[in-house]
């Protein structure tokens, strides 16, 4: 299975370029192919300092669709709609939403779109045939990149299609030691996006890093 | 320090008066004075039965709120509002709302009055002088009647006046294993009241019984 990142060169696609490529081929997208080159390069070098093969390729953005059976959106939420409508060919893809429309003022908050969530505006921009899942939301962004340390979280993952959320679940317990949860359908994702914003609140004010969840 | 729970004859005002009891003077309001007395006499029982001295009361919800210093609103969120429009004296108490709106299709999904969330409702029904505190909201409710089994969680705790919530957040820490989290402002306890539908899905989806979580 090929996996694509799309903003693979941000702080959490290099972390999952990093996690995934031993498992999967991973094909690292940027709106600038070098700039994928270049983290490729970085994650390959690490992987070997480990002595772990992994499969990478940098791309472009829309090559890493292309290419991929799975596009995992890598992206602020604030840059979804603007990438979303410079790609094409989603049609029979799955698509993983990791993002979080989170605001921030002294506190972070829950700022969805008028769908209600960023994984169902996501989907209402995608056309017709593309399985939208929502997964891995509620990683720690900084822990991705930090491979001496196992992420210990649990990952809720929401999807209409139930043969898809098997195969991202599968995904999702296939990396260090995240274990998958079925959260329901799509429409249920605005309960793991807002999540987010609550443990960095509780990072924030119990002076925490890198807060994550298990459920228990 | 005393404990007024508004609500006390339902599982969860039932259960907390069995895990508060041993350590504060638990005042079990009902609107029925009789029910309160007799889920006294139960909860009495089951603790003597385990060797735990404790301190209970049982008496009407006006009482309840009269004698206490810290009241707990132990009722479902359609219940809130009548409730409280009977009830006065809440000037100069903390309250604490463990209230999640909550609706349910084929999946649990958040359903917040126009306030944003139950505890601003709250906040917004009681005179000033009242502090409202959001906790034990995720705090799966068939748990706390079982006496055997650690209530082992995180508590996030929102509120607006530090000593307030530092107060509650003791309170939390006295319960069994629980362990709490400050969660920032009142405003903030709309991330932490969605995060029951969530556990709801959890367990629903994944055939698991009384999902709560913890902060790792």
């Amino acid at each position: 299975m090929k996996i694509g990142i799309v903003g693979g060169t941000g702080d959490i696609g290099e972390g999952m370029a990093l996690r995934l490529s031993p498992n999967y081929d991973v094909i690292v997208g940027s709106r600038e192919e070098t700039k994928a080159i270049a983290t490729c390069d970085l994650c390959r070098a690490s992987l070997e300092e480990r002595d772990l093969a992994c499969s990478l390729l940098g791309v472009t953005n829309q090559r890493a669709v292309d290419e991929a059976d799975v596009v995992v959106l890598a992206i602020p939420f604030k840059h979804v709609a603007p990438t979303l409508k410079a790609l094409t060919g989603f049609e029979e893809k799955i698509v993983i939403s990791p993002v979080n429309p989170i605001e921030r003022t002294t506190y972070f908050y829950y700022a969805p779109p008028p769908e209600g969530s960023a994984a169902m505006m996501i989907r209402g921009m995608l056309p017709p045939g593309t399985v939208v899942c929502a997964a891995f939301n509620n990683v720690a962004a900084n822990r991705w990149q930090m491979l001496d340390e196992a992420l210990d979280y649990s990952v809720a993952v929401c999807c209409d299609d139930e043969g898809a959320k098997r195969t991202v679940m599968e995904l999702v317990n296939s990396v260090s030691s995240l274990r998958a949860y079925d959260a329901g359908p799509l429409r249920a994702a605005s309960l793991v996006e807002s999540v987010t914003p609550l443990l960095l609140n509780i990072a924030r004010f119990n002076k925490l890093r890198d807060v994550g969840l298990k459920f228990v």
